[in-house]
Parts: structure tokens; sequence; C-alpha cells
């Protein structure tokens, strides 16, 4: 970096533009330039924290001045502080916004990539063994995790809680009233559907939390019932065909807001009141709540569009409900497998006869998931994916 | 209940209408009614959850015959089924749907109560002792944490860790990189400015995580040096003041996205893309973040915007930080005092000199404080506020 032709001031020093040698421009306002600042009085160097408030910088702030020091640098003075303050051009350019399009309804962050069931013959996958030895066997692993939202392991230790350990691989378990792992087994009175025989629609857990847990890892100990396949969907893929099928539904499954309920249990009432898809306000798609077992009446939509409200989520019901959707696989004793629970639905089929079915299952946070891979891949290494 | 004068049945048994003495009328959608029917077949007896999908009801249901048994209940014929169902009017009449309005941007649940300065003459508290003791005491506390996102707690147990039995009084604490709990007080090299004697403004914590925490309790261990007092600001109550003074500025706020950025330790790089604002897609006001020391370069707003968003941050900035908003107080050893980290602000004075300042911090989850508060008020009490 970097041929640019040259800098100048606009607007009386409210605007700086770097001009490229193709004619085309990067404009930052000298207030952004000024908040931005790398320099020790306004960052710490240290832990790269800002150092001054918003209200700390002069509201009339211009640049007085412009030296552009080719090929990697830009000083400029800023008034009235009569300061100088030297950008790296490569991070300018990297930050640039001044090419903003407004983006379409449902985008994907870029580094996600969305599947259906023709993902079965390439199931994401990693050995316990690798990721406990290799690091860039976990960076690997994770990378899937975060591009489809979803992975298995194989090879775990066939040990009541070793779940956890997985987790803290990479960080930190989301303790809720199930505990801080909880069992997925048939019991007598079961205070969850999910601890019986039966058969689950795909579904994203708990949508009755604010925040939902964010991954879910289902951990095999027992599994020689007949049955209890488990299945799992990209509900990310899943709104987007009900989207392309017909824009209308997944606006208005996007835009009012659904409710769900869990009391199932002694001293826990827990409410919600969010929409199936959940969008930025710029229109990303970042997450979906859909569980049939929980869904409460939805009453925060207007009496004239209830009856195309539920014809797009009976849509998007029989959609998530499409075997050509899912991967479908069953779990031996030491497999698990992960899914990004803001993304990724997972059902089973029903279990029953002779034999046993054990799964624990936890809720780690992805935020963490996602520090830990970020940090793997701005240090050490280069994950080959 | 009830003197509905009638029952009746319209659009071809697509849609039930009760209508009552005064003329109007609450109208259900037989699909709407079908799924959420409480029988026996629908919904679990033991649990309360949903036992089918909506694919398992037929697309073309319909209402084919109505018994309503006065004063309370109204049986229902669905067809295709031939499924009789019985529903409760005053359910019906709670989960009415007919009137829905729809609302202002920047609404607040009716729970909710903002606040300013002025509440420090009436700082929400409560005494260790009495919440250990009393159950109600509990519940009204909690109440108040609702309703103003803040509340003080005193003559709690002077020891490392204690913060956590707080929490555990109603709910689970979220684990991150900073522990189960972290320690707020100077450091040597700090990761954090938090662990330095500076002034902090007003922020929220960790906006650079998604979800960020939810509640945070802060807890006095030691408290001796020379300022180092705790502000809280509602900051609901301050994007409503900006939102008062300029609807754009709010709006711009809450429909472009910040990022947040934090990786002031090793093996951690957090990073976030979310509005300052937070609305739901109907325009409830759910959240706020805000975070001097870690909001990275924003590059999601339009050029031609970004000098109006600059005057908006700059607004709620100069807000957050007028000492008019805050609630100001000292801790004292054995006292603590929660916030909702999605809505109200803290901040403290800057401290230095003789003495000491030790306080802990941990993150509880909002979710499960208000299914704690949800199960008081269903079940034993009422909970006098």
């Amino acid at each position: 970096m970097t041929n640019y032709c040259s800098a100048s001031v606009e607007e009386q020093g409210s605007i700086v533009a770097l001009s490229f040698p193709d004619g085309t421009q990067d404009r930052f306002h000298a207030i952004w330039l000024r908040d931005n600042a790398p320099d020790p009085a306004t960052r710490s160097q240290q832990n790269g924290q800002r150092l001054i408030t918003l209200i700390d910088i002069p509201e009339d702030t211009r640049v007085s001045a412009i030296d552009l020091i080719l090929p990697d640098s830009l000083n400029l003075t800023f008034e009235p502080e009569n300061k100088i303050v030297t950008y790296s051009l490569d991070w300018l350019l990297q930050h640039s916004y001044d090419k903003y399009d407004a983006p379409s309804t449902g985008w994907l962050d870029s580094k996600i990539k969305t599947w259906d069931g023709s993902m079965s013959s390439n199931v994401p996958s990693a050995s316990y063994k690798s990721v406990i030895q290799d690091q860039k066997a976990l960076g690997r692993w994770l990378s899937h995790i975060r591009r489809y939202g979803f992975a298995k392991m194989t090879g775990c230790p066939i040990e009541s809680g070793a779940l956890v350990d997985i987790a803290e691989l990479f960080g930190f378990v989301r303790e809720t009233n199930y505990g801080k792992w909880f069992e997925v087994r048939t019991e007598v009175n079961p205070t969850n559907l999910a601890y019986t025989g039966a058969g689950l629609q795909a579904h994203t857990d708990n949508p009755y939390r604010d925040p939902v847990p964010t991954m879910q890892i289902l951990y095999c100990l027992e599994n020689s019932a007949e049955g209890g396949d488990s299945m799992v969907v990209d509900g990310f893929r899943a709104v987007r065909r009900l989207q392309e099928e017909s824009p209308k539904s997944f606006d208005l499954l996007a835009r009012y807001c659904a409710r769900y309920e869990y009391s199932g249990e002694a001293n826990v009432n827990l409410t919600a009141r969010k929409p199936m898809i959940d969008l930025q306000p710029d229109g990303e798609l970042i997450g979906i709540r859909f569980n049939n077992r929980s869904t409460a009446p939805i009453v925060d939509v207007p009496f004239d569009l209830m009856s195309d409200y539920y014809k797009a989520y009976r849509r998007l019901s029989a959609i998530v409900s499409d075997p050509s959707m899912a991967v479908r696989f069953k779990l031996s004793p030491g497999e698990c497998f992960i899914v990004d629970n803001t993304r990724v639905l997972h059902s089973r089929s029903a279990y029953s006869g002779e034999g046993s079915r054990w799964l624990q299952g936890c809720y780690p946070d992805k935020d963490g998931m996602l520090s830990t891979l970020a940090a793997m891949e701005s240090s050490i290494m280069e994950i080959e994916l």
C-alpha cells in the first residue's frame, strides 16, 4: 500500500478525501477520524480501549492540514485542538464507509454458508483426539461451526459431564434452570417433552428465553434404542427458501413478534416476545426462533394479517420438516454435535423398544466461540478450511 | 365472566366472533384457535408444551359448531377433524388480538418506569437480611429491578465471591472471559480500563458481546479511597429524551449498526455489530448499548448520514453524562447494586489517594430473574410494590 494520488480536505475541513488513480474517492468525516484516532492519548496502547468520550472532542472539529506520507501513512492536523494524528492508509482503506450500499432484506454475513440435506455426504466433523492435540484442527472445527452453524465430533470420552470439556475448548457454558448441563433421556414425569421418547419436530431450543442460548452441544453416552436419529436443518436456508417462495411471508414472520413460554417446572415462568425471523435493522438475517412445543398464543399480529401470518408460519413449518432440508445421522456413544442455536434447528425421530438412549446437553456461548476463533485467526495460524 | 351476548362464526367458519353488549367484537381465526387448543391431545397437561406441530393441523381448518356455555366457556367443533375443544372465555379475552394498534416507535412495556436523578432521594433498595428471610421482600426487590432496571442491596456479607450468592437468590451467573466474577480494582497492567483508578463515562458493559450480559451486580468489599462514587443512568430515559429533542437522531441510532470490539487480553477478540438503540420490529424499546471505551469504527452508516449520526451520538453522549440524569452514591463495604445492563448505564468517578477500592462484579441473566419473579407472582403471593 499504496498508490493514492492525493489527499485533500473538503467542506471547510470537515471531510478528508483520498483520491485514487482510477478517479474514485474514499471520504472520511473529520469527526469520525478524530474519534477513531489511534494515538496514545485517545486509545490505550495496552488494551486498545478508547480513553476519551465523544464529548471530549470539540464539536467543531475539522482538519486544517494534511501530510500524505506515501506509501503508507497520513498525518492529519485537527483544529481547534491543534493535534496531529498519524493514520495508516491500510487501516483507513479497511474501514472505508464511503461505498455504503443499502443491503437487501435477509442478507447474510460472508462467513456464513447455507446448506441443505445434500451436506449429508460431507458433514463437518473432527475427532476429539485431533482438536485436543492440534490448535489448527480445533480452529478448523470452530470455523466450520461459524460457517455452517453445525459440526460433529467423534471419539469423545464416554463420561457423564464430558460435554463441558468440549465447550471449554473454546468458551463458556451458560447455566440455566436446566442446569450447567442436562440429561436428555426418558423420564417418568418429564418436565419437558425432550425427556420422553417422542419424536420432536425440528426446533431451536428455549425461544422463551431472551437472549436464547446461542449454541448447544448434544453429547451421546448411550444409544442402543430403536430410532432416536438426530436431524439438523439450516434455519437460514429454510427462511431464505420461504423468502424466495414468498417475500411477503418472510416479512410477516420478521416484522411481527411471536410469543413463547415455558413453565413446565416449579419456580420457572419463562416468556419471550420475539419474531421467528430475527433481522438487524439493516436487514441482515441473524436469527431464527422455531419451536412448536413452546410457541405461546401469538397476539402481536394485526387481525387482518393473522391469516397470512399463519400461512407463512405453516409454510415454514413444512419447510423445516422437509426431509430434503435435513442432515440425518445417529449418534454413537462418544459422539456429539454442536449447533448454532440462533440458526440451526435440530430434531430427533421417536425411539422406543429395548436398549437405551442417553444424551447430555449444554449451552455454550457463541460470542466466546467466535472470539476464540478470531483470536486464533489473528495470531498463530492461518486456518485451512 | 361474562356477559357476552353471543358467539358466531364468520367467513365460512374461518373466524369466530364474540359479540359484546356494547356492540364491540373480539374475533379469532379458526386456525389460531385450533393451534392454541388447550385439550390434552394438543397440550401436555403435565408441562404445558404443545404436542403437535402446525402441519399436523389441517390447512382448511374451520369451525362448524359453537356452543356458548355461559358464564365461562365456549365449545368449538373443528372440521375436518370433527374435534370439539373447550375454551375458557376468560382465557380468550386475555389473548384477544382483534384490537391491535400499531405502536409508536420507542414504546415501553407497561412494567417499565423510567427515571432520572430525582430518584436519588428514593433509591430502590433492600437489605440482605430481609430478602433471605422473606420471599415477599425478595419479590419486591426483583420487581423494582424489573421496573427501574436498578436496585441496591445493603448489609451483605463482606466476603469475596459473596456476590454470586446474591445472583443465586434469583437465577444464574453468566461466565465469560472475565470469569464467573471479576475483580474491579486498580491493577498494574490493566487489561481493561475498569481495572484502573480512572473515571469511567456512563456505559453499558460488554457491548462487544452478542448477546450482551443482561444484568450486572457490582459488589463492594472495600471503599476507603478518595472518590470512586457510583452513578447510574436510565438509558431508556436518556434515549427517549433524545427522541423528544430529535426523532431523527433517535432513528439514526436505532436504524444503523454501530460496532464494538475488545481484544485487551490474550486469546480474546470480541466484536459485535449492533445498533446503540435496540428496538423490536414493532418499535418497542428493548435495549441500549453505549460504551465509549469499546466502540469500534462505525462503518455501517451511509456517508451522507454519518455527520448526522455523529451529532446524534454526541447528543446521547452528553445526555448520559448530564448529572441531572444520574443517581449518585458511594458504595460502602457490604453494599452492592444491580443494573439491567440492556438498559441502565453505570459510571464511576475517578479515585486515588490513600485507602483502597475493591469491588467485584458478575453478570446474572435477566431472563432467569424475570422467570423467578413471574413464578413468584403467579403462585405464592401478591407482591406489594
